[in-house]
């Protein structure tokens, strides 16, 4: 077989993923050959996994935190969707989520079998009387996004948990992307913020480890026990994962990359994106498009078809929102040289 | 934090997973940025998606193959039962398998709320008259194993298959671990052998891969169809994976390993590794020990409660079946002088 190469990331766009920090990818590549699902065999690995939950929990505001590191937030979303359900009594339960919720919870309503009922929005962000009204007795979860996939959106998160809590429901945030970059910000989202149960929050996206490192938090441990299964022939007794086998890689690099730039290495990422994704608010608004206001570091934009087919025929990997615009994600690796070449691609394709 | 070093394999003797080869370690390595969740994006991966699923086809008796490469063994279970299930018409489905089906199929019960029938065995091997009664009209899923996690069996795969064709339900089998050894046999267990419809076979066990690269095959695409789930913000515009977000490093290095050693090199390790179960076998047996003949390189064999305790204090990372016995699984690891070494600790010890 020819050697295959993978492509940099020099003109990704609008993906949520992006090129590991150097200790994070050391420390995968020490780590690919141990499995956390055999955390009886694995020892080291499994202490690892300890250490990067416990710093997710500092980040979320959760002191003595429980969860583990999963394989995305996919999984992270599918596990407290089943948490809220298997500790319910319902036959017949639904989620409520705002229309803005990553396609994620459609999976999760299908694998699950729970109704998903989606709120319609309210400037991008969930309407507090439109999720009230979908919630009924059946209602296991209501869920809120802690920085949305399209638009960067925070939705009322204190409140949401309110609802929740009213109607013995959990609530479940879904920080995957907005995680690492709300602690710097004045966004109410998190544990000690609001009396939310279960919460996403990616180490692979903007925490810069290596994929797959999701993370699941729950505020009580005893949540996790709705997930276990038994496991009759590891020298561990019981497992609460949705996968089994799982990457030694994400878990260690999640550990690493979390002690290093926690907090400050952070902060220093999340001040950069914020100026790139205004520079290029205000470039775009100079050339007269349409941009949605950048609440977290994702600009929108307005762009006709013609232009995005031209842009992708340059090479750029860029994505559509469900209305229509292009969404340009400022992860770690977009850079200022990179946005000014891409804008330079625009004023010679329009 | 204080650089984490994991442990190495010299005394692991009961875990499916092993060290990659050196083909797949690097491949991993050029590729842990990349993400086959986006295959619109990340382009270079999903193209070594397909050769992996190709070569997996290969090995499985199945030309043009359909499927994907997953997070593992469970996730590749849990998604047959779930085709299975979303294509029946029944709201009460049942899934019928050995007692020696893997834990991942209770978890797959949980996840998905089907229920899991479990039959009797006979000789380690799945009962055809106890599957049988088991069976009725919500019955969507036989599962047959092609290699048992505990004793290395095969079931009568060729007749299960036809248990399920006849009670109009899908046939599944799990070769998580079996797939890379039996194609070197005489047994009955793929999808030229036996009219079953999807198949788990794990890159990241006998196929050397690094995890996570699962194996879920499917005998028609169409049946891929039941997991469909729209993507509205990706290039791609829909999803069959649990997971969304995957590693490109378990693509890449399955589809650089599979490309190497399909399939010489396997049939060497194959070689290898059922000599070193024979010569386990013949050096317990020797010693007095009752040792379950090894059908497939997986040695069980009963040793005293506290010899067990005690290889344990000595390093030997070991588990036990559901039944008491010590289970070695043969992987490339474990190698013959590993083997004289554990010999001569038990020599020690009893």
């Amino acid at each position: 077989m020819q050697r295959a190469e993978p492509q940099d990331f020099s003109r990704v766009l609008s993906s949520m993923c992006t090129e590991p920090h150097a200790i994070a990818h050391d420390a995968a590549v020490r780590f690919l050959a141990s499995n956390p699902g055999d955390p009886g065999t694995y020892e080291t690995v499994a202490r690892l996994e300890r250490d990067a939950i416990e710093s997710l929990g500092e980040i979320a505001g959760l002191p003595d935190a429980a969860g583990y590191i999963a394989s995305g937030g996919t999984e992270a979303n599918i596990q407290a969707v089943r948490i809220a359900r298997n500790r319910a009594e319902t036959r017949t339960p639904n989620v409520v989520a705002p229309a803005s919720a990553h396609f994620s919870f459609h999976k999760a309503a299908d694998v699950l079998r729970v109704e998903l009922r989606t709120a319609p929005l309210e400037e991008y962000r969930a309407n507090l009387e439109a999720v009230s009204e979908l919630i009924d007795e059946d209602t296991v979860c209501v869920v809120g996004v802690a920085g949305t996939t399209e638009y960067g959106r925070v939705d009322p998160i204190p409140e949401l948990a309110e609802l929740a809590v009213d109607a013995g429901a959990l609530c479940h945030v879904d920080a995957a992307w907005g995680g690492f970059v709300l602690p710097f910000t004045e966004h109410a989202w998190n544990f000690s913020d609001a009396e939310i149960h279960t919460m996403t929050i990616d180490p692979h996206k903007l925490g810069r480890a290596a994929v797959p490192a999701g993370g699941l938090l729950v505020r009580e441990p005893e949540l996790l026990d709705e997930l276990a299964i038994e496991t009759p022939y590891l020298e561990s007794t019981s497992q609460m994962t949705l996968t089994g086998t799982r990457s030694g890689a994400g878990v260690a690099s999640a550990a690493a990359v979390m002690s290093e730039l926690w907090p400050a290495g952070y902060e220093a990422q999340y001040r950069t994106a914020r100026s790139n994704a205004e520079y290029l608010r205000d470039e775009f608004e100079a050339r007269g498009y349409d941009v949605v206001e950048p609440v977290l570091p994702i600009v929108s934009v307005e762009l006709s078809d013609g232009l995005i087919d031209g842009l992708r025929d340059a090479g750029w990997r860029l994505s559509r929102t469900g209305a229509g615009e292009a969404r340009i994600v400022c992860m770690p690796h977009v850079t200022r040289p990179m946005l000014a070449a891409f804008l330079s691609d625009i004023d010679r394709l329009s």
